[in-house]
């Protein structure tokens, strides 16, 4: 045990009327919903990179963290990993997620960043056998180091393009040791900062023959986690290639890779991408390619990623939602790609910045399966489609322009519209709240 | 002749240093450029609806302009015709586009549309053998009226759908009948305003199953020009299912209608998507779907529609360029679809609107010629990508990451970054303007 | 009684736990909360346009509510009076508000303007008397009729500003008999659409005249009320002056009108200007100009004035939180400036949108009230200042550089950043909810 | 003399058609436009920080640059100045401007900063005797340092306030020993992360007392530059009290400072605020406090400060007609607070991106001024408000709503709206581009 967080005790459930904020008023890990516990529907996990390797910088200004882990050793780097496990074991969470950047100092070259991998992974090894936390993703820091500035993927330089599939197969490799349930892509480098030095056609093959090889390699391995590629619009970009579900699904379409690869949907980039996190969430259900969340908030008003700890229940009530409607998580889970805030400098904030995130996603899962459970709002929906389900509708769906025109004469079909009731709905929901 | 637009005669090509308003600076149809006239190479066309269907409200006031043909019968429709080819002599413009809703009166139901769209497109055909005029396009109106309020394709009601099959239907057959080169679908109601009354699934499948009677009933009567999505994000519905060119990509993939159907792309509606206009035009080139664009600007501060014409030149430049690179314009053409500020009320300001966008398109493209033709930018873009060149590089695109990591440790690759140079190539831009 | 509502009963308290939807869950207007009552605290208003006057357009669609009341003549007027007194008394809220050209035709001239909104205002004094409803407030409609295109105090033509300034004196003559406790300025065309044609100086300073008047009129006829302008940021124009709370308070300074005029604070203003609703409370709370608000909720993804009602409790908490620590509404209330979507077409969804509304506004003042009362949050803010309140640092406030440069030197100041403590604090506000 | 920028010569005027991107085409400094040489104009400055003390970080990825000055040592902060001054000799600009931060290695108190601040302008003012440079202004660097995260002048923390104060008058101090222009205070910090746990009262009267302090200290010792406040809305806060030019405006009207401060207007921060630049321009002119710019280019579509070399000719002249409209510059320039994307990594890259936006600079100067020159902008806008030249319009200025009332009774006034023109105003613009 490390004694960052000193004496802060492991969470304990203690119901929405107490006063400490050392404990959980919504999520009771045992409270079972629908014949599965709260534990197995949330599969929280926490991000490494933001809880243990983020100095707390921003664009005007440098390092507000001083943890006493920050440093080039693997010495430093096995600290990390202890008060990592200390913050998984206070939590209750039953998974991480990390990028090789994240646990490793950088080497000078492949052979040392992978050596280095190696060593912090087998490490990480020893102290998930001994707590029993598990790996929900690996992935592959490719936008951080200036060699990435240009992308990694869809480099121009094919060194880089070189490098970047080596470094994926030790991230892949790193995961299915640790019995990773997922490999998730974010391709925060994968796109431009101006058409006037891009070829978007031969990157785009590029990125199309790299997430190929991808797929190829887990099968070569036996990895049976999923393949799961992060939609986000622009930032650091001008823009992403990956930029949200609609445009992932119709790259995956182009490569053919749609039953291999889903998506991992991030509440803050869906945003940035101009749509609520549960169209991203039903869209890609529709789609078949939902496959996990990243969990935060992000501000509204700001054109970054502000990657905030998720706070507003009734929002997340309707994301669990579309994702109850999915089915819940198989491979996936909830992860908390959130951060501090740069002047949260205590390790009591990063307790309970998580704390209350993990009490605010229970509240709206709860919420959200209420709501399924009883009904009422997926009957005003059926209802509302109902007349889809006569023969004469149905039938248009192969029907064509002239048989359908002859009806509408025939029949002097003049429609008239129907309220949308929108306004009952939004009042149905906050009843579940 | 209508005396509407009284003594302004046809606008002149004057050169640059004219200081007659009435006269183009930049734009004179026989310029050769790379063996086409400018005519040819920007195919401009005027949109019916917002220069002679639109009465100047805005969500906080009414009605600004005061037209004689504003009224509901078909003489008044005849009179419009007559005004707006009056408009299309004076501009010298070879094309128009129109929705049936632009160019008839509302009638009471299906068949007495199509009844009055047959007979005004009948004038309309008198008036274009008289005059030359040929159309851009046609389309129909399926978001203003009442009955499309929640959808045409994708409406709960199947109803709707029925009275929106016919009426494409009509259109394309009116579209056919005047020797249209395209025919657009524009999905303004295709989408949401809440989710929660909404089925994402069977609305998609829906505007799937709309689409394929399209593509089926242009084959049937033999119509040779395309069919064209019109993309756009969102306003007036929450979420628009077309939202961007990649979304449309992915719909037409998954329908199997890539082969079939291209892209109408708008300016103002790329950028409402958080795009470039050049960006959405590049993809679309790329992705073998560019088919016409809709000229205009839209205020970036604005996060409405603005359609407001078009007057940055250095802009436009590189959004002829990434048409020219796609080898200009096949059967689409550059239609203004840009309205007049409401305070505009003068028939004076509807010439010389149309004058300057006009204008700024031909310095637009002429700039972009010249970069195209100097071959400075493509040269500096081949330069960069010229890695991909060796073997070793081109074999990556179908190798495995394995092969690669071999390689990457066996030559240690450890690649260093070069200079993007975005800055000199913006400067490069500015030597052609 | 009309019977446009038919048998929906008055809307009773029921509980939280109610499945009734015509039912109030959170709003019993007789509870008592720190000696007032809920009725008095919320001050519940409806606003007439919205909810009487609005056909459901937008900038795509036309009409599509069919309300009787819909036309132009003074018994249709009378008519929709009686029908939102009826809906009044349904929700049993205490309030309205209107603008001129809500309640009655348009006439011909000043006139005829103003002899029917004295006959129709009139009938309003009738049916307050008997309802024993109030008015919240008055207001004139200087921005839909064409002539106010350019402006109404800041229009170029000097006889806009006379026929406003007129229509103003009719608007406060109303406001004034029927007992008004506000009167409101909204200046929809107060900016500009290009600054090409706009001499802004001049502008201003227009405007600065019209509101002395409006202020020298309230003393003239002794009207009691408040005087409030209502900021935003622009929409329908590409800029109004009145952009936010920060700017009307420099404009109020420059005028020397700060100690006569507040502010009427909409939501969705708020958000459009890119701050927070609460952002705004407090502003014009610290900057003594805080009097009432337009209740509503706009899309934080859309980029116009999206009006929905209200229905997220946490961050309803936050402004009445805001509006608590100002000391509550005196003269001001909680006006409703919310209208249905445009696909809500039935009667029921205009009372179910107002209950809703209602119930959230209700449940957010009841969780601020508890978090003031429990006092927590503002012991966390007090203690964050404490460090001013030694005499050293008191002192600072009226010191010189000098100085307090010989005391950094000569104490070694160096100061150590403390946690602000965001995410504990965000959990706190939660545990009221 | 450096050899960082090895053999690149000082930049040469080489006229519009020259192929040379090491030439001006447009800045010939010594180019006369009415009676004032370009130079004059427009007074050039460079930016220490973008150029010379950022590493090309983003919140996504580290360093890309490798400069030969980077580190902690005072030799190095020389090597830096050299380099600094070389690039200023190439480019031919008479300014500079810095923060303390930029210039001098961290000290480990406010001490040897001050010392460290000393011995860096002593040398600043040896190579500025040797070249002939001046200093358009300084500023102290009051966010970048963890003691600011919680804002300066605004911080809880009175030592911060302390440290904060002190390190002004060095900073003043500097700026007076160099003889510079312009005293900047841009307040990164002055704002909040979340309301929670500001109060906003407290911090605001905190701002007016630095203020009054800096004001003070500027009389005290003489300095006969401006102070200058920089406006911005947000980023890295969430809010800044600095929002735009008319926060700033209301801001120093309470405190009674309108007339010792003015307002450095940089084009980035006007458009995250949703202001075009040239409002932001216009507005402080208007009111009095124009005081210099920021010159560059923020993307419209992302939502942080991109910083761009300027390259939008058209846009840029509507930006210096209204300086010129202004008077031009006094005490104030042409700042370029603008950074090299981090992918332009070449010694070449920093000198042709400042050449591009010098270039860029003149020639929509001198566009402005053909535009100003010319009259017809300026005629058009008179004609607008003509109509307020009457004796009876200007007696409306300090009328009475009833005599008005009066008059639009007895004259039947009854305004029929004008053309605004907008679209002929901006055909008439294009014409000077």
């Amino acid at each position: 045990m490390t004694d960052f967080f000193k004496d802060i005790p492991a969470i304990p459930y203690e119901g929405p009327n107490t006063e400490n904020e050392f404990a959980f008023r919504h999520y009771d890990p045992t409270e079972m919903l629908n014949g599965k516990s709260l534990h197995d529907h949330l599969r929280f996990a926490c991000a490494y990179w933001h809880s243990f390797a983020w100095p707390g910088g921003d664009p005007f200004g440098g390092q507000t963290f001083e943890r006493p882990w920050f440093g080039d050793t693997m010495d430093l780097a096995r600290m990390k990993a202890d008060v990592a496990f200390e913050m998984f074991r206070i939590l209750g969470v039953p998974f991480f997620c990390f990028h090789d950047a994240d646990v490793r100092p950088e080497g000078v070259d492949y052979a040392e960043n992978t050596a280095r991998l190696d060593e912090i992974t087998d490490y990480f090894g020893e102290l998930m056998e001994a707590s029993g936390m598990k790996l929900l993703w690996g992935t592959a820091n490719l936008f951080s180091h200036r060699r990435f500035m240009a992308g990694a993927a869809t480099n121009p330089d094919p060194d880089v393009f070189a490098f970047s599939a080596a470094t994926v197969k030790s991230c892949m490799d790193a995961t299915q040791k640790l019995g990773g349930e997922n490999y998730v892509l974010w391709g925060g480098r994968e796109g431009y900062e101006t058409l006037l030095n891009t070829d978007m056609g031969r990157e785009r093959a590029q990125a199309g023959a790299m997430l190929q090889m991808v797929v190829d390699y887990k099968h070569k391995i036996g990895f049976k986690g999923a393949i799961l590629i992060e939609p986000k619009p622009q930032e650091p970009t001008k823009h992403q290639y990956d930029y949200d579900v609609a445009t992932v699904y119709g790259f995956l379409k182009d490569f053919g890779l749609e039953g291999e690869v889903k998506v991992n949907i991030e509440q803050g980039h869906a945003i940035l991408a101009g749509h609520s996190f549960e169209h991203e969430l039903a869209l890609a259900r529709e789609l078949g390619i939902f496959g996990s969340i990243d969990m935060n908030r992000n501000d509204y008003q700001s054109g970054w990623d502000t990657d905030q700890f998720p706070n507003n229940v009734p929002e997340m009530a309707l994301a669990y939602y579309e994702i109850l409607k999915a089915g819940g998580f198989t491979t996936g889970g909830t992860n908390f790609d959130a951060k501090l805030r740069r002047q949260s400098l205590d390790p009591e904030d990063l307790i309970l910045a998580h704390v209350g995130g993990m009490d605010a996603c229970a509240a709206g899962l709860k919420a959200a399966a209420r709501m399924l459970q009883d009904g009422a709002l997926e009957q005003a929906r059926t209802d509302r489609y109902a007349g889809w389900d006569t023969p004469e509708a149905k039938g248009m769906m192969t029907s064509d322009l002239e048989s359908i025109t002859d009806r509408v004469l025939a029949d002097g079909i003049n429609p008239q519209p129907r309220s949308g009731r929108q306004e009952r709905l939004e009042n149905l929901v906050n009843r579940y709240l």
